[in-house]
């Protein structure tokens, strides 16, 4: 489908904003019966999409509950099933390392191994991301023959671990065996190119066990994930778009960076975003600008601090409206319900505004109301199509 | 998926009747906020809509514009991306050329060289299409080695190449470089088979040059989208119906022909086409029957136009249901918006009407309305299957 769209674009000067919510499909309160959405008081939103074409977005397919990977991916057109990114590259573009081709990133975890090497604790009690730095350093003195080694401190247990250098693959099989009691699992190779990776690596789960022999409650490693950064097709040039990423956390900018758009620079706050957004104006054709508010509180439970995040964020609009795109999209990555303090399946909604969008009867932009709209619910790999469109940026098909 | 359908076809005595209106879905009309189907008075449509079951039309894929080929392959039930029909092909079928098997079509444009040979208009100023009946009549004097050759004027500077004869391939690469200032390009065969056939383009291409060196502004050929009558599955045998076609263009009936069906002699009126789907009532299972007015209008931009257009067929809706179609559909090959005066990738309203239609809660024929609908957004090709099974033509899938 991407080689279907790439042959029909055309240039043309129309910009594109969107506007992409983490988190942002929620559920009903059971108390109230309203969602956050149905709750929070939203003028501009709603102006937005009584004027736009709404639906629902899925990300990955029914009831699958996106990661951030997965459902980022999906919103710049990537079908996820078909594009898959390794949890050890996503925690890696998570802390935005540097990961560059042919590099081997593993998501690590620090554990608790009693005196017969069995695990007794996967997550060493989750320890406090201060002692998870402490114990990346000992690690960071392992050195192997023939690559460079990066171990990278993420949050609480969890660390990334990086191999650089020629002729690596990231085909390998992960240590954790998912149970209490069995000693980690030796790294085995999934294709016969990746023996030497194989060696290598557990040959830095033999010096971690070394190293951490005397560290409590953290003695031992847990590698899984293993994977190197996919050849995904370019953004920029699938869509002929000067594309760029406003996002103040480091997860979204290494996401827009795997897909080749420029991460701008850009503060700590959701205004600051929208300052880079209108001092980049003229530099770009195509902007995703981050939120992460709403997936903040929705991950915490917190039903009303999920209503404020969405009406913080209906208060920017109009800024972002001021602007003038030719097209406007607001959606998410996926849905973060409060009720369930967490990521959720259920499809999101999605607006798109422009001069062509349609004819459309919705007139709030909630859960309930989307449903209703012309777009329907749709596979969020077919919005940047349908945006393309409204930015009179593809060619007839056929004759 | 043709090969389940065709697996689970049971004779029937059913008729069946498809209305297409071309370029069906419109856009409101930024001053009402209402498109050419909100706008229209359309009392029949209202009640056929009121008793049937609605939805929308997607006939390519998201955000794609289809053509009419693609368009029209949809509503027959073939995916339009799993078979592409080449734009020479579409060009002879839109004069009604008898292309035969084994022929390879080409798109020509008659364009304008320098002294140098360089491209300097690659319309030639879009010559009127008298200049380019005169100038199709010298080409046609040209005579190759084992092959007969056609050169059909189409409209403007447009013209088509038909070569027929043993062993040709249409697997060969354009000479329009697409660009001024550059020399065409040689025909290049794409596949090893196609050899000769590119020998026998070029000998073509250097008569033309000579033929035409003389004459103003056109004074030479460019040749693009050579290819070959694809091997559709025949309508009549997928599905099992004496199926006919009533359109007055010919672009229509070209289609029709290409997938087996029957092409019926008719007038150039709509009024004609239904006096012809009355007087072949009996011969046939299934009518495909063409409305060419709405495209028109939407095509010129003509707003007005396209609401009368509207207005006029509907007029035409109780004549049609007088005959007592078992199923009859009503719906379009892609959207032409007044407000975009040309193709538009918005799905296209649909409606199915049988006595085993189900209810439905849509009672207007609108983009808006049929948002709603129980056929919901669906691929165009997925149509015929329902179309099918509401003429209790299907059997069950499995005991």
């Amino acid at each position: 489908m991407l080689d279907v769209i790439r042959s029909l674009v055309v240039s043309n000067t129309t910009k594109i904003v969107m506007l992409s919510l983490d988190g942002l499909g929620g559920l009903p309160r059971p108390d109230t019966g309203r969602s956050e959405l149905e709750t929070a008081r939203l003028p501009n939103l709603e102006a937005l999409a009584s004027e736009a074409a709404c639906g629902l977005l899925r990300h990955v397919g029914p009831g699958i509950t996106p990661g951030s990977g997965p459902g980022h991916l999906g919103l710049f057109g990537y079908e996820p099933l078909a594009y898959q990114v390794g949890r050890g590259v996503l925690e890696a573009l998570g802390i935005e390392f540097d990961l560059r081709p042919g590099d081997v990133a593993a998501r690590g975890n620090f554990c608790t191994v009693d005196a017969d090497g069995r695990i007794t604790d996967r997550r060493a009690g989750r320890i406090a991301t201060e002692v998870c730095v402490r114990l990346t350093e000992r690690l960071r003195t392992i050195r192997l023959p023939g690559v460079e080694l990066f171990v990278e401190p993420v949050k609480e247990h969890r660390f990334v671990l990086v191999l650089r250098g020629a002729g690596l693959s990231g085909r390998l099989s992960e240590t954790d065996p998912q149970v209490v009691g069995a000693p980690p699992l030796p790294v085995r190779a999934l294709e016969p190119a990746a023996e030497p990776t194989a060696v290598l690596a557990n040959a830095f789960v033999d010096e971690a066990r070394r190293r951490l022999a005397d560290a409590a409650p953290a003695n031992m490693v847990l590698l899984r994930g293993f994977d190197e950064l996919p050849a995904l097709p370019r953004f920029p040039e699938v869509y002929g778009l000067r594309a760029a990423a406003i996002a103040a956390y480091p997860m979204y900018r290494g996401l827009a960076r795997l897909v080749g758009m420029d991460v701008l620079k850009t503060g700590g706050s959701f205004a600051d975003e929208v300052t880079t957004l209108r001092e980049q104006w003229e530099a770009y054709d195509f902007f995703f600008v981050h939120y992460k508010d709403t997936d903040k509180a929705g991950e915490d439970g917190d039903f009303d601090g999920k209503v404020a995040a969405l009406e913080r964020f209906d208060g920017h609009v109009p800024d972002v409206r001021a602007l003038g795109p030719d097209v406007l999209v607001v959606s998410g990555d996926h849905a973060s319900p409060s009720v369930l303090a967490g990521h959720g399946w259920q499809p999101v909604p999605v607006l798109v505004w422009s001069r062509y969008c349609g004819a459309d009867p919705v007139t709030r932009f909630t859960e309930r109301a989307c449903a209703a709209g012309t777009l329907g619910i749709m596979p969020a790999h077919h919005l940047m199509p349908i945006v393309m469109a409204n930015a009179l940026r593809l060619a007839k098909f056929g004759a």
